[in-house]
């Protein structure tokens, strides 16, 4: 089945998936902000962060697992450091706050971190980081998730896939920005080939024991096998000590679904560490432009982050590429 | 061949170390810096960046690739950022200085970064994380390394295999230790296969091609294979880019070798950051032990750092086990 697409300008996008969460009891300003997230992950060619996101996040405020009307609030805890309650709202609106206050604490101090707590899905990881890095920030991201993976040598998941990224400034170029999960593949591709009924790679999953599958249920009831072996599994137990441990958000193995409305909210927790080049000197900038010009003229290489950019220029200006019955279906939420 | 073993106290392995780098025109300062990190290395049973690196130190210092006599420097940029300058010295007396400054702006800004440039190997970076778990402080790490990797779909060698070590303190247990390299395995695996004449297994690295190999020669000439694939190599470039471009220090593609006594000082970069867990609330501790008790608690799991304090303690009250001839190697250097 070939889905038919057509363009939608980013402004009506963005009011699309606006309107659907006000139907489904969220406030006008968290509603805007999720809208915000979900557009500019549409813009990245990340649909499944995107558009695809609005139907789970409709349910779970109509349903208040997530509280469409929470007021996350920052409380600066030292000069370099805030903590952000996103109060069981979506983690977005907590996350514009942590991005107003980093900006100048990083500047002023040299160095910033924010850790969010009671907070929801993060969305595309590498928006976040970019956001900094306009701002002519070193940004870097560390955000839990429900729990996929097993410590080396374990099988019970009590690791999310837990995303890192990171973001620098390139002088007179877009950003390099990096956003990896830990596991080896995202656990969407085995929720899907689950929903087609297909047999999934081998080398993707484990089942319940440990023992490598390639069926879809089994891995779905099992983990997901980590990126670079145990090396992946300790990056996610790093990830789960700064977003959760610091922040006092909930560990992975203590989450509810992000996708579903059941149960109570997921709790999780997100850290964000803003850096000032400058603080450094005026060779920052500049050096950094010397290695992304150095990967842009290998042969076969790319320079992370700049093929996103070219989309997000593109769908900016002749409209984004939306699935047609997808936006029907987006239409048709609440009414 | 097995070799000879014996049992030495760790203060005559601190003595000897730092009497050959004396006989090697390093400062008594400098050799006492150098001799307590190769000695904390053999602490936790790596042995390859402790007793075994004072021979390639020493020829470097005597001819003048490290300065024996640096006097490295720290400027405090801003409240939360450090700048230190090692001088093309070794890595070590630097480091001191940056542990020595970031407890305390840590603890009055939240978090606190201090960069370091004009570097040389860092050893065993876990240890460095682990000063800072010591002090309550959750301790991060990158460091640069001379080039082994190539970007990912590239065949040329321009990232190191870069460590990223990270510890938080774990109140009544040893601190959480990670301390990974960013190659798949290390390539002081493909240096002894060479030497031994023995072929390295497929998937460790790649010819000058890009292409697998299993000649060590071969890959030595090439690169390293990336843990996690591509997710490795873009994990290595923020690495270059947090502990180089920040700091001024040379990208890996720019730097001699951390073995040999040929070339310029290898100018390498370390950036380390701490974070006062305290400045979140008095719940970031217990989680932390929360954490350490779920994985300690799982069959085949076992919590990382843990094992290495095991060591450590044997080794402090029983004595370091040594190789006899490297002993007798050491004793000759310089005389």
């Amino acid at each position: 089945m070939t889905a038919e697409t057509k363009r939608l300008p980013t402004a009506d996008v963005h009011a699309l998936i606006r309107s659907a969460l006000e139907r489904s009891n969220v406030s006008t300003g968290n509603a805007g902000s999720v809208a915000n997230a979900l557009l500019a992950a549409e813009l990245t060619g990340q649909s499944g962060h995107g558009l695809r996101r609005v139907a789970s996040y409709s349910a779970q405020a109509a349903r208040g697992k997530v509280d469409g009307h929470a007021h996350p609030h920052l409380e600066p805890k030292k000069p370099g450091a805030a903590l952000v309650d996103a109060a069981n709202g979506f983690a977005y609106p907590a996350l514009d706050l942590a991005l107003d206050w980093l900006p100048q604490a990083a500047r002023s101090q040299g160095i910033a971190i924010a850790g969010i707590t009671r907070s929801h899905h993060c969305g595309v990881a590498g928006v976040i980081v970019e956001a900094m890095a306009e701002q002519g920030l070193i940004g870097l991201l560390f955000a839990n998730t429900p729990a996929a993976m097993a410590p080396w040598g374990a099988s019970k998941a009590i690791l999310g896939t837990n995303p890192i990224a990171f973001a620098v400034p390139v002088p007179g170029s877009d950003p390099i920005t990096i956003d990896i999960s830990l596991s080896k593949v995202a656990r969407g591709k085995v929720m899907a080939a689950r929903q087609q009924k297909q047999p999934i790679p081998e080398g993707w999953a484990l089942d319940s024991k440990g023992q490598p599958t390639t069926d879809p249920e089994a891995a779905i009831n099992g983990t997901m096998a980590p990126m670079g072996d145990a090396k992946g599994t300790v990056l996610a137990l790093m990830v789960e000590l700064l977003s959760a441990g610091l922040t006092g958000a909930h560990y992975s193995f203590e989450q509810s679904s992000f996708l579903n409305a059941d149960g109570p909210p997921p709790g999780s927790g997100q850290t964000l560490i803003a850096i000032d080049p400058a603080a450094f000197g005026a060779h920052a900038l500049p050096r950094f432009a010397v290695m992304a010009d150095m990967i842009a003229q290998m042969d076969g290489a790319r320079v992370p982050g700049h093929r996103r950019q070219t989309l997000k220029r593109e769908y900016q200006s002749s409209g984004i590429v939306v699935d047609v019955n997808l936006i029907a279906d987006i239409e048709a939420i609440g009414r």
